[in-house]
């Protein structure tokens, strides 16, 4: 089955309260669609997530240090303790250091936690893949939040980042983003060997989220 | 009346269902206590005591940005958005730069967040003094963890950087932290002018978190 | 005397053997004009510079470390080595920890070394200031580049900047900068109070550097 | 033939004047060696050097930015226009992002420049190779300094990272560093597999360097 993440961002119409209700909307969707499909909201809402709708939670990001005098850092620990499910690593608005991905996705691994690795080319994309995460997300920095879907723009990223994490490891899973916002996008991702996708403004900052969310399944 | 803050840090005795529970026991020694006591745990636990617990919650670091496409970044909205008290700004553990503190100051004070901003030495305090905070909290990074009271160690630091903020601005409260951990402490910073105390392994990883908080506040 | 500053920044105008060249024709304009004018040219490029040009040399940044392991980074004490005269510190594409500043400032009032704080408003220069440097450089970000001189556009920023800095320390010398390219700007920038003009684009990025320069001490 | 990286970090003994001693003394150690030998030194001393001596020249830093409004910035084709051979990428003490090594090491193919990228396991050395460098140099951090080389401390580190390296690209030339002193540390190296080392204190922290660099490649 085909995996959707949408990443929450700081965008207000995905904060506080309305965290929560979009987090319901994705699992009324998922519950119709032939997606798996979990969300990554804010920090400061994933408690009110988890408490309020069964749905998988991933963090936006995650630091690479351990439990201690860690003043404002959320370490991998945490997020096992939460009953989170994993996390967004190296966004491409929150870049790690290589050594810190490296440790990052190893602790991960050691504590049952799912890693997303975002990557911006074909080569970082076959980099991130060597430390086996769970998942790789390719997303050029040029097309995210452009609304054109990366997989029409430049398929033949797509395509190479999916060749090049599958000769790394099998069975890592590959999402694509950067522009996607309709189910003909999904297809044409899936077409191109992708594992499913990762979306924000496309869903988000939609004017009605929810059918936003059905056009993108293909239930509208 | 004077103020004690008690930052979690990331440590693994501050985290998780054990933050609510010492967010509890700050609420109840208040209650019996002659000082406002407030607490900055993890930002994934801030929802879950704001929820229990009756307490002012501060964040142990807000991000320098607005509402947006800040993946993995907590804008000061969001504080207010989700009914948190403040912050600390500039920790020692997590320090920003010149531009993004009096950010930082300025827009909780449109948004009528507390600010306390962490200083390491008596001209760092005059300097974020010049941006009109809520708090300063003057921590000498050797002695922060060291178990060696700064009221005792480097008088002289706290005795100047309570002159020098309230030169700038007379409003302006100052906390001293680094190694405090008993009453006496807390009277010594009060005696060299200070407005109280900002602490975190003194009470976190005591073995006795209630009875560390009672010696703390004199009801020992 | 007022002060000119000339940031080669990393402009490829700016570089290699264009570096020396342009440090030679400031040096012959300066000796015309009634202004001290330093520049700031290329880590890379200050050595050739010092051989060739009989000028002070400032870095564009210094690390806040000293001799040591510190790999890719460049110590306050290896400048005073070097025989070069100072430093930006903090420049809006450089920005620094206030911490880091105040470290910075205070190793080189202690080696003798000329510290040039730059800052993006009207608290920060204040705060800047609680440290003493030798000057303080107010850059509104948005201006920088602009084409639009500072002492135009926002005169009230200059002015109140060069008031909270003196205020602070009488002997401080207020710099502005962003958007200054003719003499009318630095005479304006003056008459608003300030010491001299920092500038970058305005002289570097020119079709004839020459001419710029001339015109912007009155030569033309 | 084998290589040895002389990294000068930014130690007192390897600045300045003794910079461009100690390049000579390299020089001089070189031809009688039968090692291919450079040097790293100090940004501020590199342009001295390649004036004064006969060696390949390598930056320690590299950012990853083009020519332009970069204040305080090295980009690539500095480097170039200077005559300087490459850099190091990615030091333990001067970590980069992911994203900014495959810009770097994609960059200096185009323009010619050696790149070095600096790893701390096999992992990190398997997802450095990924992006075939001329050379990736795997140091231990905990060994760094140390005294105890890696190839005797982690002999299996070196082995694996050899192997990982020349899986994803057989020319790429792997490195060893941490702890390397000795001619017998340097022939462990290469039956380990490694092509060279690349070491710091070992020679530039020794009382007598020119001695130390003799002892190295076998000349005492």
């Amino acid at each position: 089955m085909a995996t959707i993440i949408i990443n929450f961002k700081a965008y207000r119409e995905g904060s506080g309260e309305r965290a929560v209700a979009l987090a319901k909307a994705v699992r009324e969707v998922a519950e119709k669609a032939d997606f798996y499909m979990a969300v990554a909201p804010s920090f400061l809402d994933i408690s009110d997530i988890l408490r309020n709708v069964e749905i998988d939670v991933f963090a936006q990001h995650t630091d690479a240090v351990g439990y201690g005098s860690n003043t404002g850092r959320i370490p991998p620990e945490m997020l096992k303790e939460k009953g989170i499910r994993g996390s967004l690593i190296n966004h491409s608005e929150r870049r790690l250091r290589l050594a810190d991905i490296e440790f990052l996705v190893s602790r991960f691994r050691e504590l049952g936690l799912t890693s997303v690795v975002c990557t911006n080319n074909v080569a970082t994309t076959q980099a991130a893949a060597a430390f086996s995460p769970d998942y790789v997300a390719i997303e050029p920095p040029e097309l995210i939040g452009s609304g054109i879907p990366v997989s029409k723009a430049e398929p033949e990223v797509v395509e190479n980042s999916v060749k090049a994490a599958k000769k790394m490891d099998s069975e890592i899973r590959v999402l694509c983003g950067a522009g996607i916002a309709t189910y003909e996008d999904v297809v044409a991702a899936m077409d191109l060997g992708a594992d499913g996708v990762l979306l924000a403004s496309g869903v988000v900052k939609a004017k009605d989220q929810k059918k936003a969310l059905e056009e993108l399944v293909g239930l509208r």
